[in-house]
């Protein structure tokens, strides 16, 4: 088994959906990658926060393999954010953006980090991520998300970055952006040929794809009954296939559609409630069961031919 | 092998794409579904057109099984519709629906299709497809389409026609305007309290869902490189599903499941160019090509677990 470090944020959200309301409460791209990543493989954390954060709160990641002495306690606040959901959950309204102790993130890895194996990079500034990078020896594999704010604010620091990852993880609408394609089949192909060797799209309610030189994976959702809050879907996702691929230390192709679908499960237990609360305590069997049965969901024997 | 019956619209169509334009081609679904359907099974077509039909358009059918003796001709003209796509294909205005001939539309089988296996009732106005289905005499798989024209405008008759299918094609629209409901998961659940055994969901570049009382598939789309013309998309899906069923003659999940995977490659030739161009002279290898594609696609072994 190897391990395992992400850079990302750590906030208190406040999220308002259709289901119900919460105030600050954990998140951040970190929280929600690392929650996920911690059923799989040792996970190290590298953040941020105010001497406000309720530090106890961390106890349940500690109490699982996970190292938190890469989360730097800053005088001041933590980051906090807020938002709004509509009726219908792809629309989210921004409430407020009180970035605090982040505004100055320029994150550096403990000693004992800059030997680990698997790196995820979560969505901060695109140079930010680069000099992450720079501090970690050997690593085997690199995976990266990103946003729309850094392909239109950041480009070339965003290109750069790319040159050095294996792996991005972003949605449709930001393969198009970044890509400048408007078919998103072409967009793929463009991005992978700005540095990653794959490439991922998360399609939401819709699954996700994988792209390599060669090969091409559909990962259907995971059906749940019902949706409470979206927030941290795609963090989980990358977490559980991050943690998975981790745990296996296997870059194949057939293991990294594995850990896709590893990575769907974690995503749709964490959209069932708020926060990470619905990933806190989960057992192995809980999510072997959701992988068997997206296992079956996308199962299809060749039969009688044409 | 079984034989196949569907009753549906013959049309003329005008459509204008971002990459094209043509008039007065032949379109209408019973003509996709019969075109895709044609490559599988022994295809029997019920419909309707005016003297002003080119006629030898139908040869390319003709040559391959198709029984085209149940299409009327009236006098009169010809079905017309017209339609100009956007920028963004998922969105098309309807320039004109000429009905013509089909205004009267009321389909009566040939003695000689009476004793059909299996049937696809098209998106035509529900009490017309349980007449048509009436007329078969011992139907092993009856499968129908429909529309929000005719959820909001024939729900009763809709509803009485479902109690007698083994199996519904929509789109995820459609399923959340039959069913009420907000969510699909639960939309589809209602649906097939209606009567249906089966339901297929459409999901255009999303794919396609099957639901029955045990099972649910998601099947990826066929990744295409260019869309010139979605019209029939639909349609040939249908097409190829119920062709390869009746090749098959074999109702399990499991062949059923092939079966939309074949659909699916049926659909993907027919968006690539006008009318039913693409599709009208395909070969098996072409086609199981395509099938091949999709089951790699949708590849997943199990590995090691958590």
């Amino acid at each position: 088994m190897a391990n395992l470090v992400v850079v990302g944020s750590i906030c208190l959200d406040s999220v308002d959906t259709p289901y119900g309301k919460v105030e600050d409460v954990l998140g951040g791209s970190s929280l929600y990658f690392s929650t996920a990543a911690s059923y799989f493989a040792p996970i190290r954390i590298v953040g941020v926060v105010g001497t406000d954060f309720p530090q106890s709160e961390l106890d349940f990641l500690k109490n699982r393999k996970a190292d938190v002495s890469g989360i730097d306690v800053l005088p001041g606040k933590t980051f906090r954010y807020g938002c709004k959901y509509h009726e219908n959950m792809n629309i989210r309204d921004s409430l407020f953006t009180d970035l605090n102790v982040f505004a100055d993130f320029d994150p550096k890895l403990p000693a004992d980090y800059q030997d680990s194996d698997y790196v995820f990079l979560a969505n901060i500034q695109p140079d930010l991520q680069l000099n992450v990078l720079n501090q970690v020896k050997a690593p085997k594999f690199v995976a990266m998300d990103t946003m729309n704010f850094w392909i239109s604010g950041m480009l070339p620091e965003l290109k750069e970055t790319l040159k050095h990852v294996d792996l991005l993880v972003i949605n449709d609408q930001e393969v198009l952006e970044l890509s400048g394609e408007t078919h998103l089949e072409e967009g793929a192909k463009a991005v992978l040929n700005m540095g990653p060797k794959a490439l991922i799209i998360k399609k939401g309610q819709y699954g996700a794809t994988l792209y390599t030189e060669n090969g091409y994976f559909w990962a259907p959702p995971f059906p749940v009954s019902l949706v409470k809050d979206p927030t941290g879907a795609g963090d989980a996702f990358a977490g559980g296939f991050m943690g998975y691929l981790a745990m296996t230390d296997d870059l194949s192709e057939a293991n990294m559609r594995r850990a896709i679908l590893f990575g769907t499960a974690l995503a749709s237990f964490t959209i069932e409630d708020f926060s990470v609360y619905p990933i806190k305590a989960l057992t192995a069997s809980q999510i072997n069961a959701r992988f068997n049965k997206l296992l079956d969901i996308i199962h299809c024997e060749a039969g009688k031919m044409l």
